[in-house]
């Protein structure tokens, strides 16, 4: 097992070798590195701040849906600690080749490459792909480096060095459609010269475990605890936009700039919609974002041409772009969420930026013409492009508008805080800023009390579940114990779902200490103070976990 | 004595008496309010977040220099405590008229105009000023309320709410040429509401001292020490302009984006072509900015027709829009200052935000045209112009660059702090960000040893004269106990340089407070991680006061 040490200055590619028993990947690999190699102090697109990429600990196998990737840095938006994941068919590959994480220091004047097989790592020139949208920039490295290679690429967002951009890694379908969205981790790649890194693991096997017959007792189960989920088959059938139904019911579906928590035009863009477009166009449901995906949730949309617009058109996108704009048409909000996979955006934070704008009365809800208009100003780079593309905080800043859904500079995702109290928490404490990913709390979603109990445990074995690079949804397979059983046989040392909850403190901690010693202090652990009085409709819901028991959250 | 309550929301105003003898005023007022009633988590333009003007507690006394006003409330430039204080008439006034402090919350959907005196307070419609420039608005308001009226005023950057926008305070000439510049004061003021305050005391006497032989004594002692001191002579003939030549013989005048410390045209902006253009056109050396000062140090600056172009033209402004943006002629420079006195603009971050658009490709040095330009867009309220309106750091964060002279997002000022590495602790730890009036050091500037301690004694000695209303260059009249005499003979307290001193102290721990409890950590307290190593000729020093003496700034 090695790390790739990336000298982008030097254009110098050096393979370490990285202690095989050592228990550390995906996020828990940015944390590591970040807090052996990373300033806190340095600018977020300095030479001195390192960017990281990290498939997770079970990249590789044949344990189910583990093929998500980490990136991170120090994050252009929040100023703190970012981890950004993405399915996709790299981390797999990478896995196989016993790449555990790719870290990239200084900066090279020359667009870069980075290719890596079995033979090796090196970098050469991106003159080719620079400048362009990612779909394109993907078929040709596929003509350049071959059709089996995976890809992982920064469009032209990450290049213009915007706080909001992503990664892309490309689907089982060869589609630049899986982004690590969060946090600007595009321009943190961009910053370093590095426009892609093509992943070829032809020819080499899956990575064979330690104790084999555990191992595969260990994925057997997995895949069949995750198979008896009902849920599984609810994912598979209506893929995560399901929330559009379920949120709206609940009132925490995001409309028109956090000011409304269930669309009365939702049926636009509800599952069952998407279902009847894609029936009739040829798009389809229950796709698979990475190889050995036993849940399958995601959406091809196609266009009423019947040809393809977009892939993984999930919940969060159509939330964003959709109900929180006030847009109730999916053919809008798929035209944007394909426009946001060619440059590299996170559609959460650009759907957050455009709802602001209503405040500055440059935006009427449900004018869809018009948030495709500023998408495209983002694509020419104009100031008005560059101000939405650097985020909702940004934005709202430069237009003086002091209702910002926001924590810690990053956008509030798609599961609205105050009818969904225990999200409202992680939102308000996680070391990521307001994340949808970064600790799911569904119980008793109104009620104040216990929120904060709920959400440690969810961040701690989410912060952790993250390391191993399995999907969210493995869950489904219900406790720790089992995601433990299949560390435990593939490193061969003894892991339980002790360690587990071990690795997720320890990584709450060095994610934390990154921040403080960043300038965040604990005290930014809130969500914005408009929430706590102003009710959310129709629940009429304020956020009112009480802000000393959210101060004890770090508490373990 | 009292506070002026007004609440914008109700359009009311709630006269409160303020105990005599707290010897709190300025930014003292400032610092005790925010803690008793600001809201640290409140975003600084949300009605949550009040908005306070407080004169000096020497003001409407014949102590020299006495009429600085304090402006404050959470930054939205920086996001932590801000206090800005500026000349100008109205503090002497607001002295006269027993008016200790004016704290406006809420906020008013019609602009409006608080008017001040002998019979009391009111808000009256601000609709004939609403969207004028400074200067045309405070000729309306004389119009509108007599010729004897002092004017504090925002301009359009303030009513746009941009994060880089003054309040304005008129001086003896009844010219807005009096800025508090730094932190965006003018966006606090403007998100309530409220468009200007303008201050009548005719025919109120100055105020009476409870010891008032002491009190003469004392004032005659402080004028007469400041009138022996040869620095007055200097600022008098020369300005404050004259450091265009004093730190560019010591290598510490921000030159081309802080990249230089040694302006090598700068004989274009030194103060012997000031004086030489000021001969032949008209202008003059050696203005007041307020009543009752016996420096005078500022310019007033003639264009090439012999008419009036703008006042107080500054070192700050000469150098951030002069040197820094390699510009060599006074005109341009002139003519900048007064578009930024129009608009209610800060010139240092003006200055900043221009610089670093080098780094972008969308400036060249001395291209004074462009420079003009970017302010006329700030003026037309462009995209463009609202990013070079929001400050340094929010235009890098736009254009992706990572080297950004700031330190809590507010831009270095004109001493350069690898130079000037005392300056530059002042710099790094202050509670206001990047601040040039926060503690000047002085002694051996080159030498990172015992500036730390410097520093500390300098921002303590600051902060409490900050709370007097005098001038900085009062410290000309040497030791504290000058000062200390003035304040106990007027409260009829016993009040002494110990006692100016602690309550420097104390308004320290009340800024940091508030910062930390605004979400900055005491992490945050440094200056960027490129001054300390890219050195800066002539000098080529870098930074180098270690972070950990830094961090030790805190503790008395």
């Amino acid at each position: 097992m090695s790390i790739l040490k990336i000298d982008m200055s030097e254009k110098k590619v050096v393979k370490e070798t990285f202690p095989k028993d050592k228990i550390v990947g995906g996020r828990a690999m940015i944390d590591y590195l970040l807090t052996e190699y990373g300033s806190p102090t340095a600018h977020p697109l300095s030479p001195e701040a390192p960017f990281i990429a990290a498939p997770g600990l079970l990249a590789g196998t044949s344990a189910p849906q583990s093929g998500r990737m980490s990136f991170g840095g120090k994050s252009p938006l929040t100023g703190g600690i970012k981890e950004a994941n993405s399915g996709g068919t790299a981390g797999d590959k990478l896995g196989r080749l016993g790449v555990r994480a790719i870290m990239v220091q200084g900066k090279s004047d020359q667009w870069q490459t980075l290719k890596i097989n079995a033979e090796g790592a090196i970098l050469e020139p991106a003159d080719d792909i620079v400048g362009m949208e990612n779909y394109a920039a993907c078929e040709k490295l596929r003509a350049r480096y071959g059709e089996k290679i995976s890809v992982i690429i920064i469009g032209p967002a990450g290049e213009m060095k915007l706080a909001n951009s992503t990664v892309a890694v490309t689907d089982p379908e060869d589609r630049p459609a899986r982004h690590a969205g969060r946090g600007g981790v595009g321009a943190i790649m961009g910053s370093k010269g590095l426009k892609a890194i093509v992943v070829d693991s032809t020819g080499v096997p899956s990575r064979k475990a330690a104790d084999p017959d555990a191992f595969k007792q260990a994925v057997k189960t997995a895949v069949q605890t995750i198979q008896d989920n009902p849920l599984r088959e609810v994912f598979n059938q209506l893929g995560t936009n399901v929330c559009i139904d379920a949120d709206g019911d609940r009132g925490s579906l995001p409309t028109r700039n956090h000011r409304h928590g269930a669309f009365e035009k939702r049926k636009g863009l509800c599952s069952n919609t998407m279902i009847e477009l894609n029936n009739a166009r040829g798009g389809s449901m229950g796709n698979a974002c990475m190889p050995g995906c036993v849940v399958k949730c995601s959406p091809i949309f196609h266009d009423a041409d019947g040809n393809h617009l977009t892939s993984a058109l999930e919940y969060e996108t159509v939330a964003m772009l959709g109900a929180n704009l006030g847009i109730d048409d999916l053919d809008p909000v798929a035209r944007m969420d394909r426009r946001c996979d060619e440059l590299g955006l996170d559609t959460i934070e650009v759907g957050c930026a455009i709802g602001v704008l209503n405040d500055a009365g440059l935006f009427e809800f449900g004018d869809a013409a018009k948030a495709e208009s500023y998408i495209e100003e983002i694509a020419q780079g104009t100031p008005m492009g560059r101000i939405i593309g650097s985020g909702v905080t940004q934005t709202a800043k430069v237009f003086g508008i002091d209702r910002i859904p926001a924590v810690k500079g990053q956008g509030i995702p798609a599961h609205s805080a105050r009818s969904l109290k225990g999200w409202g928490v992680t939102y308000a404490t996680s070391p990521q800023g307001a994340d949808h990913t970064a600790g799911v709390v569904e119980d008793d979603p109104l009620n104040p009390v216990g929120q904060v109990d709920r959400s440690r445990m969810a961040q701690i074995s989410t912060a952790a579940l993250d390391a191993t690079g399995l999907c969210m949804f493995t869950f489904l397979a219900g406790t720790p114990e089992i995601i433990a059983s299949m560390v435990a046989a593939l490193y061969g040392v003894p892991w339980t779902a002790a360690d587990f909850e071990e690795l997720g403190k320890e990584m709450l901690r060095q994610e934390r200490a990154f921040n403080i010693n960043a300038g965040i202090a604990p005290q930014a652990d809130g969500l914005p103070d408009w929430m706590r009085t102003e009710p959310l409709p129709p629940t009429g819901a304020v956020f009112d976990v009480t802000q000393e028991e959210i101060d004890h959250l770090f508490n373990f």
